[in-house]
């Protein structure tokens, strides 16, 4: 049987849906994903087991996940530090940027320093909407993502895998597999190729939009935001 | 010593000030707030005692408030009902309405009718911004509300009470006592009539904003976005 899962193409349209018939609006949507995926880190990384985490943002929706999650986790009582080379000059993402300054979450430009002083990582740099070559400066964060010893939570995709085929085959990114992954809405089809623990989150799917886009609503259990799947359950 | 509380005035200002210079965008706190609210509701009324809710909303952002509540509630499995008599026009809020309907969350005329077959009640009519007479239709409302039997929970004030006084001396509301109440980011004055269960939602607040508005960030506890504490206490 297959998985369900849901394509690049149609990710695209369940999101593009979601903010139109769907009414809700960006705002919304990244905050209730940048939520969920600071409770994947809650769950996997408890407080006393270290709570310095990097969160790597890149310059699209992912990384707007990964600022609204530093944020959460920073009010949990972590000390996130944040890399976002490539800030976005939309409205949104310097709003998002300038809550965490407010809360003294300090931002760094050299990631191989700071992967040195940091218990876990959130790799928040690409998304479903990613394709094509790791642009700069990217592919030097991949390798050392690779090469690093500590646990890795990616927010939708590894990032520089293909959506659709999972690593790459060759170079940057074939060889990075992160312990931890949370798909948004539905698993992307890359998850056949993930190996570590698989979160879904996006608690405000109606039943009708997953039945028009072939998935179901995970059972999110009391007021979690997450749910806990095999990659490989029947049921997604 | 004094309560630390924040005045309808005070209470204005913060919230100017967060969507200014706090960067946050109404739809972002609202956001929080609702699923504040709906934390509440989920504490003090566990799924298997009953999980049929009426959710009242005003026509303004305590309104707002409660639709999002209401949201969050039905992917909880409760069954929210919405009243919501004066519907605002902007954008934000058809929007936040049309998400429910979407969700098949019924929204109806009659309060009375509603009362008799709900387990439980959310009062968003009226927020810290309320001054004066409560006007059309509402007075019934608050009636109603004064002379059910069935648990109400406020959001950030009972709906019709002064904001600095509490309950009005005579008429309307004067005897209404919920047995829950929420308030956002911090107590408004009112608390020191209030006798019931009271919590603080807001987990979004950030320590310098709290110092300049002279209260206290309550201390949340793991992911909760909301902390139960005394109206009287101290550390408030």
């Amino acid at each position: 049987m297959a998985i369900k899962t849901l394509s690049a193409k149609a990710a695209a349209a369940l999101d593009k849906e979601l903010m139109s018939t769907g009414a809700f609006s960006i705002d919304q949507l990244m905050e209730l994903a940048g939520l969920s995926v600071s409770q994947v880190v809650y769950r996997v990384h408890p407080l006393n087991k270290g709570n310095r985490v990097l969160v790597a943002c890149g310059p699209g929706n992912n990384g707007g996940d990964g600022l609204v999650a530093a944020r959460h986790l920073r009010h949990y009582g972590y000390q996130p530090t944040i890399y976002y080379p490539k800030r976005s000059k939309s409205d949104l993402y310097q709003r998002l940027a300038k809550q965490l300054e407010d809360l003294d979450v300090p931002f760094v430009e050299d990631f191989p320093s700071a992967l040195k002083s940091t218990d876990h990582i959130v790799d928040a740099i690409f998304g479903f909407s990613f394709s094509g070559e790791v642009r700069e400066p990217f592919p030097a964060v991949i390798k050392a993502l690779e090469e690093t010893k500590l646990p890795v939570t990616s927010v939708d995709a590894p990032s520089s895998w293909n959506i659709e085929e999972g690593p790459p085959k060759s170079g940057v990114g074939s060889s990075f597999h992160p312990e931890f992954l949370i798909s948004l809405t539905a698993p992307k089809p890359l998850v056949k190729h993930f190996q570590g623990r698989h979160f879904v989150g996006g608690r405000f799917v109606s039943p009708s939009i997953a039945k028009k886009y072939e998935f179901e609503v995970p059972e999110y259990q009391g007021l979690d935001q997450i749910v806990e799947t095999s990659p490989t359950d029947q049921k997604l």
